[in-house]
C-alpha cells in the first residue's frame, strides 16, 4: 500500500521533559501542557472550546524502535506481567509512533491550547486535535487481568482520583 | 518540521461501501466490519482480545480535501448549526485525514479483527490499533449545544440505545 504522509498542524511547547521517554507518568496530571496550533490551521479551532475534553493526536518523535511483543512492565518491579503485543498497549514502539492521548481542556486562547492529561514531550509535533465527544465513551469497557492490576494499583490510588475526577470507570 | 510518514500495519478488507464518504452512518453500529493486520505486524497482536473496545486509526484515504470550517449539518436538513472549525468537529477534510472510531471488538481471529461501530470504507489504511482502556473514559465530557443537539435527535433513540448499548453518556 502507498506510504502515508501527515503535516505537523502543531506542535507540543510545553510538555513532559523531552528524553524522558516514560509516559503515563505520574505528573501528567499535576502539571498543564501547552499546544500551539500553526498559523495555517488556526481558524480550524473556531469553537473546539465548547468541549471540556479533546483527544490529542501526536507523534512519538523521540521513538526509533519498533518491538511487536512487550512485557508492560520488568519483572523485578512488577512481577507476573504477561509479554503482549504492541497493540494491546499503548506503549510507544508501534509500527507507527501514534500517540493518542484524551486531555481536559484548561483553556483556549487563540491558537494555544492549554491542556492537562497530556503526556507528550516538549518538541513533539502534534497531527490532529479532535474534539472528545460522546462517541468516545464506553460505558464498561472489559480489559485484561494485567492491566486492571495496572490501574487498580497505580491509578485508583486517592491522591489520583483527586488529581484526575473526570477520568476513569 | 520534517514531514511525518506512516505506514499501512493493516486494512479495512470489509467496511462502510467505497465512495460513500458518509461518517456515523445510521448502519454503522448495524453492521460489522472486518480489518486485516499485514502478516509482517501479526504478532502485536497477541492479548488483545483481552479488550472488549479498541480504538481504531485509519486514514481516511478518499479525502483529499482541506476545510477549516464547517457547518456541521446543511441548513436545509438542520436549520441552526454553527459554523465551527474542523477541529471542533469529527468531519474527513482535516489538515491530516487521520480517522479515530472506538468500536466494539467481535472477534479476533489471528490476524483478524471483526468489529463493530466502524465508519471507516472497505480498502481504508490502518495505521494503528490501540486498546481502548480506563485512560480513555470521560465520566461526564461537556459538549456543546450543537453536538447534544445531533446526539438527542439521531442517537439517543431508542433503536440506537439497542444497537450499541455499550456507547455513550
Amino acid at each position: 500500500m502507498p506510504e502515508i504522509r501527515a503535516v505537523s498542524v502543531g506542535i507540543v511547547e510545553k510538555g513532559l521533559p523531552r528524553g524522558d521517554k516514560r509516559r503515563r507518568h505520574e505528573s501528567r496530571y499535576q502539571m498543564v501542557s501547552r499546544i500551539r496550533i500553526f498559523d495555517e490551521y488556526a481558524s480550524g479551532l473556531a469553537g473546539l472550546d465548547g468541549y471540556s475534553h479533546l483527544i490529542v493526536a501526536w507523534w512519538m518523535d523521540q521513538e526509533h524502535e519498533i518491538t511487536l511483543r512487550i512485557r508492560p512492565e520488568r519483572p523485578e518491579v512488577r512481577p507476573g506481567m504477561p509479554e503482549v503485543g504492541v497493540f494491546a498497549t499503548r506503549f510507544p514502539p508501534r509500527p507507527n509512533p501514534l500517540g493518542l492521548t484524551v486531555v481536559e481542556l484548561v483553556k483556549m486562547s487563540g491558537q494555544n491550547l492549554t491542556v492537562r492529561g497530556l503526556d507528550a514531550w516538549t518538541g513533539a509535533p502534534v497531527i490532529d486535535v479532535k474534539p472528545y465527544d460522546y462517541y468516545d465513551i464506553v460505558k464498561a469497557p472489559t480489559v485484561p487481568a494485567w492491566f486492571k492490576r495496572f490501574w487498580d494499583e497505580r491509578f485508583s490510588k486517592k491522591r489520583y482520583r483527586e488529581i484526575a475526577p473526570w477520568l476513569g470507570p
